[in-house]
């Protein structure tokens, strides 16, 4: 089988985890995450993040915590913010409008929401009440085209939305990624001093599955687990995905597979961007969108599995995923099999 | 820690599926289910099941099972027949009403719906518009009372849907432990053909989590994976799940297992009433409800974890479970202590 | 056509009701409800409510008033508690239900929720996060069986709900004919110092069309015209709501038809119990249910046109219902048939 | 008070509408729609529109029919295809995403969606279960621009539609204006057979209240009132509208009031054409768009009543509605004091 660079989740678990999961053998544990593992994990996660008054919830899937946190904190009329590109709006099949909610679109800038953006949503629906209320905003960290955002640029949309009475909401599907990059100047304790909720992805950076729900902000902390079981995300053996975080935040690993994947980006970027081809955007975590004329990119796929992201005359933007497990070698001969292409 | 006879799944998972993930290593697969390891999984089960058009998609959970598929099922203003006593109407916090769909509830026998109820329901509706519309019968299979259908039961309630178009499914969170009842008289290929859909549980048999859902009705099993996206279901490590069921049916893991954990709970009740205990209901799975006088359900708390059932004046029904993980000596320290309380 | 006792319904509209909305000529008004016949009118049933600090809010229907009420109330794992005889629960389709919300119910005296079916549910409930969160209690003044609740028994429920953190919200579709019965001690202000929300019924009660909707808890009053107007239910012409309860309330019209329907359902009572028949329930409003031997009632059901109520051995209870436009002379006529047919 | 130009339900109902409604007088008829005016109006109507297999519903809203009828015909995944300035896309308070739908949108010409625009959306989804399915295609006729589809262009759209198995279906809250528009080359009858659905409004034409659903494609008329009663839209005395409606089709009443209004509207665009301005849209119904001078406009502004449509430099495009009660003197006097302002 060619080798994948489709997705940062094409390989089961790191070997940790699952020697984790194995060594709780048949000792019993509570349901529904009211286990000691969960519990654990909870309090490695408060101290990473040094939140400790935040609610932690663990739950098998990112489509899935979002659609729960969001269909939590918003009434009725409430809408969300999002960029075009933000993965709630194309990608999650209307997951939140099957829960109710319009989510206001602006287009964004390399797949970052804007203060502009935001405030532009705000003057155009501006209290009207045959529209929806814009209510919480949605980003994603690091986004869907591989971009950060710095501390200036979250600390500014957070400082709109308090100021607003909006909801800064982010899917962190990939935050290890982001944090981990040097593009980012934030910690997770910036994250979690700006955000009034997040998750923490388990699934894209080593784990067998799972994220971490985080609420910091109290008023969405309230009743939060009626919520999760009745959308169906709280798993009778939430242990197994509490066992998982601890052994991400016991020690550094969470952070460790989040760099070797970034690692492994810059080093094709590099390779790729020697060769004289340009990037749709920045370089900046695991997700990297390389432009090559359409003859060279029919070639790769021959050689690799990946997918288009934008079509352009006679050229194609792909988008290239390294992972946890990706190895420099496979990267290597990325680059010289591109070499011999070009 | 003392024992825990609160459900039947308390512990982590059986060695073998934790040694099938490990199996895996780094070898890459296919997103969202559309890997080589759920495909072979589905194989496994539509021969089990004696189904080879039906549908199977994996998914984390049962009450999420349920919803996904109650809520593909039917229009806005269809309802769901299903006993009191049922997961989906008292222990799902209001899932199916939050897609939109009401619950007609009876009484029902022993924790089973009867032709007689699913009737009586039809009647008080009568194609009534002001009334919703009852489509779908949900049972549980075993039942939330450790009770099993036996063929010509569930044949009845098959004949009658058919008759009067209503869908019938089955939660088959406890099917093993059904099907491997001495009190029942069906394979899972009779549950194929009889019910419209169903699912086959895997969290509460010995995977790590993880349930399959089965689509037999041509007519239901349009689209689903759009669903199943949208509520928040498809894992994007389906595989994960995949490798699970090819553990458990490439071989008679499940059945195995299941088997174990029904053993256990005749043995326990044979115990219980060898001292002169009676049943609540039937002891047919590895769910039983013995009622004990209240001294002794109070002293046994203090001695083992576990759920009291219902309240009678000065007695207590109490709820067993025992699992794929419980061993012969904790039943027969169960029995012993309680002849030493009695 | 033969006479029809079905509902207080039947007839269009009082001539002042046509006559007020015909003299508004072409003289233009604000759309949606911001114009000045709404909001005359919401002043005059403030006053008559003496609730000066509640909104008012027009719609067309009763069925659209409670969902749109009770799903801007509740959060999405919050229930509403009713009798099973509500109308919410067994002949609106499963309204509130496809806004998400379960209904938990008990069986209620005479159409009636009393304190202890209000506790019970909170006790079956009991804040487990695997069931739905009780969090409102939906009654109906005057009951769908004729009855009507006193102040002690009105103040008992408000007094557990505000304990217990639950909203009360009256279904008064017949509000009028319940202040207006000898059975209740109540008057309009007293109904807004115990519930939470209320409408008041203008359908049944010689409008046109319309009910006026009363938020009487600040906490409920929040941004409720976007609800009103996502669920449908902000009519572009709401004026023409407007005028009619300007008309009703500016006098005694409203109460004066009430009273009316009231007045001619005793008669009619007195009449059907002279000739010795029983009532299923108290008579105390225009909704009586007598109880005539099978042959009685069918015969009955060729001179007149009303709804069998409920089926016993040999007998049969029918819903008589009269309105503000039945006839004294049409009352005669059915207690003199009745006569001819005992 | 100011005459306002800011819609067409500004005034309260045709003089003959009232006096039907008083015409019936004290006579009973059946409720929720089962009444004889009902029926009498419906077979008008699909005598008018050459359907006679339709099916007709009153309801007493706009919003309330879009989103009844939308939710009614597609399931969970499937979404919405409309154009940016669709009603229900920006002025509906998110009442089809408040069903679970999501509306893809495109920007549109002129506020007419074209088949480019669709196909765009397919093409853009093709398939992906990722993403939501596109199923329905909303349009207005008239437009939220004032703007008509000719034959060709609404005949184009629905053959692509049934070509890819999308419904087609038309909010026309301005029916009549459209089709007695001189830019529209269609007759009722040509909407019932391009149109899987549609609604003929009343309250922008003269009725007091309500509008007609008519649904063609038998796949979408199963059960729809039970659609009807769930979103609380069948009212108990349905009869009122249908009154309304055998007045407006009884005869030419409809048509007669549509081409008043737009006859004032061509009026009015000529006056303000002659004095040299220029228009956002074509004029071609009783919504038009002049551009003024910002310090024209705002003097209008003091004379008139009307809503600013869009901003431009020092420009401002003014949204001017006429209705079946404007007087012809109203518009002499607007392009008198225009005139005068110039």
């Amino acid at each position: 089988m060619i080798h994948s660079f489709k997705n940062d989740y094409s390989e089961m678990a790191h070997p940790n985890i699952l020697n984790a999961l194995a060594a709780v053998g048949n000792k019993q544990f509570e349901g529904y995450g009211l286990d000691e593992h969960s519990a654990t994990a909870a309090l490695l996660i408060q101290k990473k993040i040094k939140a400790p008054y935040s609610d932690i919830h663990f739950i098998a899937g990112g489509t899935h915590a979002n659609l729960v946190l969001i269909s939590s904190a918003l009434r009725p009329h409430e809408a969300v913010i999002a960029a075009k590109s933000g993965h709630i709006y194309m990608h999650e099949a209307g997951a939140i409008e099957a829960t109710g909610h319009k989510i206001c679109i602006r287009d964004g800038q390399n797949g970052k929401l804007t203060v502009a953006d935001i405030e532009s949503v705000l003057d155009e629906h501006n209290g009207d009440e045959h529209m929806v209320k814009p209510k919480l905003v949605y980003l994603s960290l690091s986004t869907e085209c591989g971009t950060v955002y710095t501390r200036a640029e979250l600390g500014a949309i957070t400082y709109f939305c308090r100021k607003n009475s909006l909801y800064l909401y982010i899917d962190g599907a990939r935050l290890g990624n982001a944090v981990n990059s040097s593009a980012c100047d934030m910690k997770y304790s910036d994250i979690a001093s700006l955000a009034d909720a997040f998750f923490i992805g388990g699934t894209k950076n080593g784990a067998l599955f799972g994220e971490a729900i985080v609420i910091c902000n109290e008023e969405l902390q309230n009743d939060f687990r009626f919520l999760l079981k009745q959308r169906g995300g709280m798993l009778a053996k939430t242990a197994a995905i509490g066992v998982q975080f601890k052994e991400l935040f016991s020690g550094d690993l969470y952070d460790k597979l989040a760099k070797h994947s970034n690692t492994m980006a810059m080093k094709l970027a590099k390779g790729i961007a020697g060769l004289g081809y340009e990037f749709l955007y920045p370089v900046e975590t695991n997700l990297i969108i390389p432009i090559f004329p359409d003859e060279i990119a029919e070639k790769l796929h021959e050689l690799y599995a990946f997918y288009d992201f934008q079509k352009f005359d006679d050229k194609t933007a792909v988008r290239l995923l390294t992972s946890w497990a990706t190895s420099e070698s496979i990267v290597e001969r990325f680059v010289a099999d591109l070499a011999a292409l070009s």
